[in-house]
């Protein structure tokens, strides 16, 4: 039996589970915390039986007398020193990091058939998304505005200055350098965006050009490698923002973050890295010397052969990618040929919940 | 005259001005910090002008003979130690903080159509929202789905789980408190959502129930208070991750984040506040106890009536809001009134955009 003497009162009693507290619909709490005597105390604790049966303890507050009973399996997994505490998925802590070997053996991959009929497939591949930061999509059908299809299947998608989806083929007045075959390093997308899209989907329409290799780089990984050999270079990039700007005719997009994003636990959550959007950095000389040495190391660590996925895409293929996470890359292809992508933005919280109820509906089965 | 001596190498090149290293359509950077030689070094610095007859500085960079040619206003601008650098909006530092007094003279609003055909009345009202967090439109057609068109005039919808547009009104089977008649005290939305959107709309299209009056609290102006009040209590509060979350049929979404978000040089960026979806938190026993504590005092901090801006919403009248800065309320209402407003979300990147490019426009007028 679980003693209830290490919870804080305020605690408990806000994880009171009765109707009367929380909303049985959804969850949602009914009362203010403000609301509770501020002179809030367990009066006594008695065992007892859930409605359905499960043991359980009753709390009777003082001084207000109200009641809650909290089933021994809650309290024993969330009792403050019992359990593990899940972080929201987003961290270091959740992610599987890789170097390009890790898929010697094969992408995490799926046939759109199987993907689009097949709760299991589907939800395996959203967690790869999750876990690994990409997965891929085969045999989507190769059709005008297909990504934004592929990208309701778990979400919803993000509409920015360059609309609803963005064709990355080569044009004659191109507003960013992807819309030319330049070759492009890791970097990832729209960093002077804030909230920067944190899914990118590029669908594969056309790929005959010489040339246009894809590539990827887990910037999960490559920071934590940073933070092994050069610790104090991996400070300063999680400390010093960095003003991020895009600007044409109709868009002036300004964001200030720093390249490596950090929770307040200090764990890996967010990267920002593109080179072609950095402005000019406003700090005094000798930070301004000593960030310039850390974005190097960095940049030349990102690209490090190893660290880097190639692979080609096909006609049918549909790329997913965490652009919080992954960096991604092309080499440069002949503007003659014939490539042409379709890409799209949308959010990764709308993934982790899509996947969160097909794993109910997997395990309901 | 200004002197070079102060400015870092890499810093100066990486702000090389010429068609080689940035593309003059966008401003992109052409080449990558790794392509810059290791023993980069300032050669020579010549006096010049730019094409169009500025004083200028040559820096002849070896060792690769790279010339560069920086506009004397420029240096004097962005040298290190000349200058203020400007943020990118978003924290304290840019924003007005305000209690409700603040607004004795009258709300930020404008006639909808002086806000749709004037480019000054709309610059106006969108600084408003990025300086004091809001701002109010009046006499916008009391159409469905207008709210969408206003969302359009500045920005992108952000579709959510409760669609393109959410119905404030009173639900027979509701999966939010919100689509009930209850009182709903300041709270930020969707602290479940990572990334939360930035800026929320609500277009009154019908308001004769009794009650259902309208609430804002600047929640930048409260942290600030709190931090000078209870210093240990804002500094748990911008340190504690809080598991977020929101779950019905279709959806499960998790979030953890601090109720007082800051940069890395700790300003004020970014509030979450919503009793209704705080999930349990997991943490050892003392600092649950110290948490609890801060929470309740911010928490009642923010119920201050003189913090709290109090306002009625009519037909026609759409407001604006930062909903990472602004905490918003109403006063419950009778459920047998007509009380509908349609909401949506957008974000403040778009916005601020907008706001920059109209800027553009006035001044060139």
């Amino acid at each position: 039996m679980v003693s209830l003497t290490s919870a804080p009162p305020f605690w408990l009693r806000d994880n009171c589970p009765c109707p009367d507290c929380r909303d049985p619909r959804n969850g949602q709490k009914l009362f203010q915390i403000t609301e509770l005597p501020a002179a809030l105390a367990v009066d006594a604790v008695h065992d007892t039986r859930t409605p359905d049966g499960a043991p359980a303890r009753e709390v009777v507050w003082a001084p207000d007398g109200h009641r809650s009973v909290y089933p021994e399996t809650w309290l024993g997994a969330h009792l403050p020193g019992t359990g593990t505490a899940p972080g929201d998925g987003r961290t270091e802590d959740d992610k599987e990091p890789w170097a390009a070997s890790r898929f010697d053996g094969g992408l995490p991959e799926a046939d759109w058939d199987a993907y689009t009929t097949d709760p299991a497939v589907r939800a395996d591949t959203l967690e790869a998304v999750l876990r690994l930061g990409f997965a891929l999509l085969r045999n989507v059908p190769v059709r005008d505005r297909q990504v934004l299809a592929v990208a309701r299947t778990f979400g919803h998608v993000r509409e920015t200055n360059y609309g609803e989806l963005f064709e990355v083929r080569v044009e004659a007045d191109p507003n960013n350098l992807a819309f030319t075959g330049a070759r492009i390093t890791p970097h990832t997308d729209n960093p002077y965006r804030d909230p920067v899209p944190t899914l990118q989907l590029l669908h594969c329409l056309a790929n005959a050009a010489r040339g246009g290799d894809s590539g990827l780089v887990d910037g999960f990984h490559a920071a934590a490698r940073l933070r092994a050999e050069a610790p104090e270079a991996y400070e300063i990039l999680s400390r010093v923002p960095v003003p991020f700007a895009f600007s044409d005719e109709r868009t002036e997009l300004h964001a200030h973050r720093p390249l490596i994003g950090v929770d307040p636990a200090g764990r890996i959550r967010e990267i920002r890295f593109n080179n072609r959007s950095i402005g000019t950095l406003r700090q005094p000389a000798d930070l301004l010397e000593t960030f310039y040495a850390a974005y190097r190391r960095f940049a030349d660590l990102l690209l490090r052969t190893e660290l880097r996925l190639d692979f080609r895409l096909a006609p049918g293929d549909c790329l997913i990618f965490d652009n919080t996470r992954l960096l991604h890359a092309r080499t440069a292809f002949a503007e003659s040929g014939d490539r042409h992508l379709q890409g799209a933005y949308a959010d990764i919280d709308g993934l982790a919940s899509t996947l969160a109820v097909l794993r109910r509906e997997v395990s309901a089965r």
